[in-house]
């Protein structure tokens, strides 16, 4: 896809002209998904060209058994995948007979495709000719609703400018769906029932092995002329049901056809009331009307961009690509559910699988904690909470005692579901973040409570974890961690990965922190969670002296801490040496060739100097950035955000702006040519991050929000939103100044540009 | 199993009393070949018990498609497995209708199983109880032939001590068959045709994907006091056939079935006439009956003895391991055909697939070279010639150029087959054993033209690899190796592997002195082989640099090289105090446990001490034995023999003795705790290196044999031969003397502890 493909305009998303090509990766792009469901924007009608069919729910997964080669000890059995579910968008189209499909069209024209991201709705409109000769003009409207989230609506056009014919609709479900990622062969739904009640249908399907429950649904009426015309059920199959809608029209008239559709799902419902939840929620649907909902829809994303929107003046592009990362947020999770998460592709595509990786800590909590209530935030932490036990059983699993908690690189329900070793096994600085998490929380929303309650308990598992696993070395005389994954995934099974290291440090020192804290303020928690965890103070002490004694790698050469022993040991070429033709590495290099070289797939070294800004001073950031950023190749969605921020807090706005585009545009101009898999969701919070702790610089310190905010020259002004402690603080930037706007009810001491200012209520402060 | 399961015996495996715990493991132990086609013991009866169903065709495979959860650059695409072929043993029995199955019986007595290997057959005699009340004894008789390598042929006597009865033989056909070892749900026969003729019948398959014709065939006969009893076909279906033989007998009468049965294979007859070929196999075969074709095999083993068998006197167990493992060995690979190797499970079992590891070049050609004649050697080298242009191919996917050559870590036909990328990527030592293979080669048989005529071509692709693999550590100042796994697989991708840095080095400085030979005694072939490689004086120097300037890594403080880069910060607990409950290691622990632990799975750096001896003192090599083998578990089949071989060297006769027991043994009890998966074939050799190069000393030292005897102090003494340069020297060790006999035509020089002798024809030669 090339970098003009998508139309640059403030608020949509939108493609021009109809290209078989770019199928797949508009559908992609168009997705919707409203936190319960969502679905790759797939035609309604048939389509006989290359697509990627996907409508996926919440929570509802399956596990393909792990399959390797040689099997390891410790390995998960089996990989929880997001599902392909059963099919409610499809609307067959015919003409004379003859089935519309644009891939068959003599003549596709005015093709325009929309995902207006305002107001939360999917947009087609083109004309075609069939084979048959005849010429079709489409509109197709598709939302997924907030207000009903359970309930989809499709508005489906159509009229025929030149010639008479008869029209007929054929909505259906359909459960005979596969998916595109693995699951090998495997069939993975179980249909159980299908049935019609008037103009609606339901299948009934379970997931094998999980067996989760749920109902897909429909329900289709046309319209003709102010008319409605009464369909019939055309097939019901095994799993299929289809109704058909036929009307005569002449030249110039139009049919409209009304799908609404969705999922009722046993995680929300009595598996035996599937169908009559269903029931009800087409009730609502139909009371409010196609364009009812839609109001709503409307106002509902109203309501989220009040709170979310940042706003860019002066460069389109940058102002498309920053809402189109807070749309899919929100598209995404929207922190109604704690049992579910944030997965990696969202609703848009397979790949990764699982629903839940360290993203969720490190980059999706600020956004969510700064834009929603701070609620939502511990929702997020809750759900790790919850899965503390499981944690300690995959570190049994492992070999750990005492405790131990490792949590998984990949999970959808506590358990491990991720089986490369070098991930699986190694990638361990995972538990870190989720450490890190329980103090980016306390810092920025000043809610203790969270740790005597749960967090504690969490530390803990952590802390043991780390304990065990280094190992003192008699070489050096430190403590070393051998054989890990750090989180520049482009090195594997290495020894003293220095971001690792460092968290490993971290987490032990700020257990203990939290221990003489809760012990003091919460004595009675404190009792609970020593008497639970079996914790001394004997043991404390053998943390500590891992902590204290930790080794870093470091190079007294090029003063810089290395990101792993050896690592100086590489050709260092960097990338601006490459050859062009040789990237992406990791689609045109071996796996070997990627591991040997010096190349970083995300930021490594300089995500602990994110985490840990404070302990380091700029010159040293300066340094490790100018040795590590030459030789990074951003092939993690996760890398240019925190490039952005550093390259911003070192006043390289230039640099700091040309990584935004790349975070804010990875996927609309697919900088690492894989959109057709689905979008990044989870770097989408990196890049809000890259404005609000990037450009605009806001750091809590103290207690107090602080700012240093400056503009990329590209821009007149951008502004952003953030809910700290119960106030609303608008600010906005421009080149020549800084105001700042809250609403709450009372006034705020913040920072700006290092110095004191107060911040009230309905009083514009204006620092120039 | 325990260690005395298997009774001691010098020259049979005997198995005594029924044990259905065992019957998987017996199967293995048990296991017929005779170089075209082998397998497993499994009982010609029915058998409802746990059971691993194996029969195998040389060089016919199937490519299981590589499955994994993250596709990598330069993955093969299918891992070439063993394939269980279509059944030709079975023959169901049944006593007044019930069918005998050991598995039901009501009581077994007197059950014998003995794999005679003297004379290369397998039998089993027992009185069973039918649940019918009806008691049997049975003796059944099965070798694969030697002389007609297309066929085997069962003999199955059934008396009936306490009653009359009817007796039914239903001797069967069956292409029905599974693997054990994964080919994941895949139907890998495709059955094309199933006839009869007679008292013949025949299966025609063909494998799905690799399309291997194969027939697979019967013809059986029944004798009743003398007479023949007709039998009729009874089923025969889309794959599968029997014959049905039924006659009552009475009390204390016998019945003997005896069933030809095998394969032929595409490989060896045009695809059209593989029926006829069956049918020609099977005239020759009835020709000589049962006994005249037992006599043939008697002889034939007799031959292979005859030069190969080694004698040990006093010690029954040792006697028993070195001859389980020569019998093996030759049931595996006769060296009659260049278009096979030596698989690492033989026929004897489906895990690892393909059928050629470096394993062939780093412990099979020693044995084959001196056990047979040198042309087996050199087929073993050609079949690596061969494959060249396919090992170049393999290092361009990996992203090598200019005609750099990766051998295949695993392979059936030159291509990878092995999909796990720390072994297929990174395992690239075996380059070097293939290139050690030529020297070897040529200093044991002083015939060099294998190098001009075909090896150079190998070892200038081999050295182009290394060249291109090394990379310049700005740091070290010092060419480096990255990534690699070494011998030892319980590490993974690490730097600088002593061993393989070493063996690269060696390999350049190799390729580069036979250029200047071949130049100096074959310009011909100089000249050919330089126009086909495009060789350059100026690359030649480039190789040459990073050969000159080759890093290792080596402790100060404990005077040895290091295995690999950061060695010395492990936790340096030595196996002897780990818990035993924790051992095998691969089966207790985790696989980053594994790998971040010192412990080693076979010699590393001692493997590299076995090689290239000659570069290091008897002082370092101590140093280095005392330093490694306390961290080695030995959990690879291949490590204990290079161990006994160094242990002996160094004088540690209990040590070498112990390591001799644990390589000649290893499957016969069972160390490793997995030899219900087939018997670890390659690593015999190895067992045969330990008493021939371990005890008896053997080297090749410019252009002489020499020899410097030990015995172990458990043994009287022991002999064995080697076939040098057209001579049959055989050397026999006591406690007092070593004796050498030849014969040959002319007279040899040897060295023996250090002193040159002349051993002449017919002319004992004794050494106090």
């Amino acid at each position: 896809m090339n970098q003009d493909y998508i139309q640059a305009d403030e608020w949509s998303i939108i493609e021009e002209g109809f290209d078989k090509q770019h199928v797949k990766a508009s559908e992609s792009l168009f997705s919707l998904g409203n936190g319960a469901m969502g679905q790759r924007a797939n035609f309604e009608e048939t389509y006989t060209g290359e697509t990627f069919q996907g409508s996926y729910i919440a929570g509802v997964y399956y596990p393909d058994k792990t399959r390797v080669g040689w099997w390891k000890n410790g390995y998960p059995e089996y990989f929880a995948k997001v599902l392909n579910a059963p099919n409610w968008i499809g609307i067959k189209v015919f003409v004379n007979g003859h089935e519309f499909d644009l891939a068959t069209c003599t003549k596709v024209s005015g093709y325009k495709r929309e995902l207006n991201m305002k107001e939360g709705w999917h947009k087609r409109t083109f004309s075609a000719v069939l084979p048959n000769t005849i010429e079709i003009k489409v509109e197709v409207t598709r939302f997924l609703s907030l207000k009903l989230d359970e309930v989809g609506a499709i508005e489906f056009k159509l009229t025929l400018p030149n010639s008479d014919a008869e029209v007929s609709f054929v909505p259906y479900l359909d459960s005979g769906i596969t998916n595109e990622d693995s699951n090998w062969d495997d069939k993975f739904w179980n249909t159980t029932n299908v049935s019609t009640s008037g103009n609606r249908a339901f299948i009934e399907a379970h997931t094998m092995k999980t067996n989760f429950k749920t109902c897909a649904f429909m329900q289709a009426s046309l319209d003709y002329n102010g008319k409605s015309i009464q369909g019939k059920l055309e097939e019901s199959q095994e799993n299929f049901i289809s109704m058909k809608f036929s009307q005569k029209i002449k030249r110039g008239e139009d049919l409209t056809l009304v799908k609404f559709g969705g999922y009722t799902v046993s995680r929300n419902h009595d598996e035996g009331e599937l169908v009559s939840a269903a029931n009800q929620a087409l009730d609502q649907a139909s009371i409010l009307g196609f364009k009812g909902l839609l109001e709503e829809q409307k106002q509902a994303w109203a309501n989220i961009w009040e709170m979310s929107d940042i706003v860019i003046e002066g460069d389109i592009k940058a102002q498309q690509g920053i809402r189109f990362n807070i749309f899919q947020l929100n598209q995404t999770y929207l922190g109604t559910d704690s049992r579910l998460n944030i997965g990696p592709k969202g609703f848009t595509g397979e790949k990764y699988g699982g629903s839940t990786y360290w993203d969720t800590e490190a980059y999706c909590i600020p956004f969510y904690m700064a834009t929603k209530d701070e609620k939502v935030a511990r929702k997020l932490l809750k759900y790790r909470y919850n899965h503390l036990e499981k944690a300690i059983v995959n570190a049994q699993k492992l070999g750990f005692s005492n405790g131990a908690a490792l949590y998984p690189m990949v999970t959808m329900n506590g358990e491990e579901c991720h089986n490369e070793w070098e991930i699986t096994f190694e990638e361990i600085h995972r538990n870190g973040a989720i450490a890190f998490a329980i103090y980016n929380y306390y810092r920025y929303t000043g809610d203790y409570s969270y740790i005597p309650e749960m967090g504690l308990e969490v530390l803990i598992g952590i802390a043991r974890f780390w304990h065990q696993r280094a190992n003192f070395s008699g070489h050096k005389k430190k403590y070393v961690i051998l054989g890990v994954t750090g989180p520049n995934e482009y090195e594997n099974n290495v020894n003293n990965n220095w971001y690792t290291n460092y968290l490993a440090q971290w987490c032990i020192n700020f257990a203990i922190e939290q221990l003489g804290r809760v012990k003091e303020g919460y004595p009675n928690d404190y009792k609970r969670v020593v008497g639970k965890t079996n914790l001394t103070p004997t043991e404390c002490e053998a943390w500590k002296k891992v902590a204290d004694n930790m080794y870093f790698p470091y190079s007294d050469e090029y003063k810089v801490f290395l990101q792993q022993d050896g690592f100086l040991d590489k050709d260092l070429v960097k990338v601006s040496d490459l050859n062009k033709t040789e990237r992406p590495i990791n689609q045109k290099w071996s796996w070997d060739r990627i591991l040997r070289s010096p190349y970083i797939k995300q930021a490594d070294v300089l995500q602990g100097f994110y985490f840990f800004e404070d302990n380091f001073s700029t010159e040293e950031l300066e340094k490790h950035f100018d040795f590590y950023e030459p030789f990074t190749v951003h092939e993690s969605s996760l890398s240019p955000c925190v490039h952005s921020i550093q390259a911003a807090k070192l006043g390289r706005m230039d640099q700091a702006y040309q990584f935004y585009l790349r975070t804010s545009r990875l996927d609309l101009d697919d900088y690492n040519k894989e959109v057709e898999e689905g979008l990044h969701i989870t770097s989408m919070a990196g890049t809000w991050m890259s404005i609000v702790e990037g450009f605009g610089e806001m750091r809590v310190i103290n207690d107090q929000l602080s700012f240093n905010p400056r503009i990329p020259e590209q821009w007149n002004a951008y502004s952003f939103k953030v809910n700290f402690r119960n106030r609303i603080i608008k600010v906005k930037v421009s080149a020549d100044e800084v105001t700042f706007e809250m609403t709450g009810e009372k006034g705020i001491l913040i920072m700006v540009k290092g110095k004191q200012r107060e911040l009230l209520p309905n009083n514009k402060l204006t620092v120039g």
